[in-house]
C-alpha cells in the first residue's frame, strides 16, 4: 500500500506492506488524516520517529471482529498495554509501555490501512462527515483542559494561541459557559471565533490583566511567559503545547504568585464526538486544503506555511 | 535603634529611629529573628531591597492597641492593604499593593524593633519558647503545601531538599499521614527526619520512581528537572523555592505526563502556631547558631555556609 513515511533519509511516499493486524486489533481502511504540528515536529527529529507518520484518521474497519467488520471508526492514539498498574488506574494514556500511532513505535495513518487496537475504537455517526469526524483527536485535546481543570461557568479564561488547537479550546471552554477571550496573530484565524461571539484579540493590542485561567496553546517560549504573566495569583495556566528545546524560564512568578501550571495532553474522544454529532464546535472553517496521499509531502510543506491550519490527505 | 540595614553600600549593623507604627500597627520589642534564605538573597539583590532586613521573628507588644500591648506575638510578613478585590477574596497574602516586612517596601525584624500591622499579629502561647516560636514563619509555608493541595493519608510523597524548608515540610507532610521520603545531600540533616521515623535518602544513592507528589525546595535547577522526573503522570510538583536566574528548563515532561505544578509560597500561621505548640514539629534541632544583633553580619556569613541551617538573631 502507498504510506507516508519518515526514514532515515527523510520524509516520502512509499510501498509498504499493509499492516496485518493482531486479534485485539482491527485493520481500518484510512477516507481521511489530518496533519497535526506533531507530524512537523516529528520529522524534524522530536521523538526520533521512524515509521508511517499520522494518528489523525476517519476510515472504515476492513479486517476485525465481525460486530466491528464495516463500521466507520476514528481511533485514540496510545495504545496501552491495559495491564500495568497505570492502566488499572484508568490511565491508558499514561501506559508506560503505551506506543503511540504515528509518534512511537506504532504506524500511522498517513496510509491506505492502518492497524488499531479494538480498545481504542470508537465509531461515528452518520451525521458525522468525514472531514468533520477526522478533528476528532485534536478535539479531545481540547476537552483534556475540562477533564483537568474545574472551569465554572462565568470564569475568566484566556487561551493564547490562535492555531488549529488554540480555536478547538476556546470553543470548547465558551461552550462550557466560560468568558473567553483567545489571543492570537492571525485575523481570519480570530475571525472564526469571533464568529462563534468569542471575544478575541491580536496579541500586539493585548494588554495582560490578572486572568483565572490561562491556556498555553501558541507553543513558543515567549508564549509561556506571558501567560505566567496573565495568570493571577492563585490562577491556573494550562500548558497545552510544548516548547522545542529548553528556553530560559525564570520560575519564581509561579512561586510569588503561587500559580498552578498544568500539563495538558491527549483527551477523551466521547465528548469530542458528541460535539462534532451536536454541530456545536466549528472544526470545517479550519480546513485550509486537501491533499491525495500520493502528495501527501505537499501537504506537510503546505502545513507549515504561516496561516495554514487543517491540511488533510485523502487516503480512500 | 540598632538594625542590620542593606543599602546600596552594603549591608551592616547600624543607627536608624525606632519606627513609628501608624494607627492599625504596632511596635514590636523583637526578641529573636531567624535568617532565611531569602535575606541572602536580598543581600544579592534579590527585590532590589533597601532597608532594614528580617521577617521571622517573636517579640513583645511595646505600643499598639491596648488590648495588645505586652502580648508576645509572631507577625505574618505580607502587609495587605485589605481594600482590594483581591484582599476581599481572602488572598491578603497576594494582594498586588502588599508591602513584605524586610523583602518590599517595609522594615524588617534584625531590629531592635519593629511595626507591624495589628491584622498581621498572632499571639504566642506561654508553652512556645522564643526559640520555637520564631520558627512560625517558615513552619507556616511549609502548611502552605497542605492548604494548596490535598495530599491523602497513605499518599506517595517525596520531599527534595533537606534545607530548613524542606525539613518542615517532610515534617509537615509526615504528621498529615503522607508517605514521605526525604532526599537531600547532608546526613546530619536527614537524620533530624530519621529520628521522626521519616525515610530519607542521600540524593546521590537516590534512584527515583513515579511518585504522586514531589516537593522541590532544593531551589536549584537540577533539583526542578530532577522533580520533574521523579513525578507520576498526573501527578503534582510543589514548587516551594525558586531557582535564581533563568534556568533552561524543558516543560515538555509536564505537557506529556500531564504533571501539575503548583507554586507555592507564604502559609496560613495558625496550623504553624498549634503544631509548635503541641511540639509535634522538631524546630529546635534546626539552630545552626544565635548571633548578637551587633554580630548579625557574621550572623548572615554563618548562614550561608555549607550545612548551616537556621542561624538566629537575638535582638533582645
Amino acid at each position: 500500500m502507498r504510506a507516508l513515511t519518515l526514514r532515515d533519509d527523510g520524509v516520502r511516499v512509499s510501498d509498504v506492506p499493509v499492516p496485518e493486524p493482531g486479534a485485539d486489533s482491527a485493520l481500518v481502511r484510512v477516507h481521511l488524516a489530518g496533519i497535526c504540528n506533531t507530524d512537523i515536529e516529528l520529522v524534524k527529529g522530536y521523538m526520533r520517529f521512524r515509521g508511517v507518520l499520522g494518528h489523525e484518521f476517519v476510515g472504515v474497519i476492513e479486517e476485525g471482529p465481525a460486530e466491528w467488520k464495516g463500521q466507520r471508526v476514528v481511533g485514540e492514539i496510545n495504545f496501552a498495554c491495559e495491564s500495568c498498574r497505570v492502566c488499572g488506574a484508568g490511565l491508558q494514556r499514561h501506559c508506560p509501555k503505551r506506543r503511540v500511532m504515528g509518534i512511537l513505535d506504532a504506524d500511522g495513518s498517513f496510509a491506505e490501512y492502518v492497524s488499531v487496537p479494538i480498545a481504542n475504537l470508537h465509531t461515528v455517526s452518520e451525521r458525522v462527515a468525514d472531514e468533520t469526524a477526522v478533528f476528532v483527536e485534536p478535539l479531545a485535546a481540547a476537552f483534556e483542559v475540562l477533564e483537568q481543570v474545574h472551569i465554572e461557568p462565568g470564569r475568566d479564561c484566556v487561551v493564547l494561541g490562535d492555531g488549529k488547537l488554540g480555536l478547538l479550546i476556546a470553543q470548547v471552554l465558551h461552550l462550557s459557559g466560560a468568558r473567553v477571550l483567545a489571543v492570537g496573530r492571525h485575523p481570519e484565524k480570530l475571525a472564526i471565533l469571533a464568529r462563534r461571539d468569542i471575544e478575541t484579540k491580536l496579541v500586539s493590542e493585548w494588554a495582560p490583566t490578572p486572568t483565572s485561567v490561562v491556556v498555553e496553546a501558541s507553543g513558543t517560549a515567549e508564549g509561556f511567559e506571558r501567560a505566567v504573566a496573565a495568570t493571577r495569583p492563585r490562577g491556573t495556566l494550562v500548558l497545552k503545547s510544548t516548547v522545542g528545546k529548553r528556553p530560559k524560564i525564570d520560575l519564581s512568578p509561579l512561586v510569588i504568585n503561587e500559580i498552578t501550571v498544568v500539563g495538558s495532553r491527549c483527551g477523551p474522544f466521547p465528548p469530542a464526538l458528541r460535539a462534532l454529532e451536536l454541530g456545536t464546535v466549528d472544526v470545517r472553517s479550519l480546513i485550509s486544503e486537501r491533499f491525495p496521499l500520493s502528495r501527501a509531502t505537499e501537504g506537510l510543506e503546505r502545513a507549515r506555511e504561516r496561516g495554514a491550519m487543517k491540511v488533510l490527505v485523502e487516503a480512500g
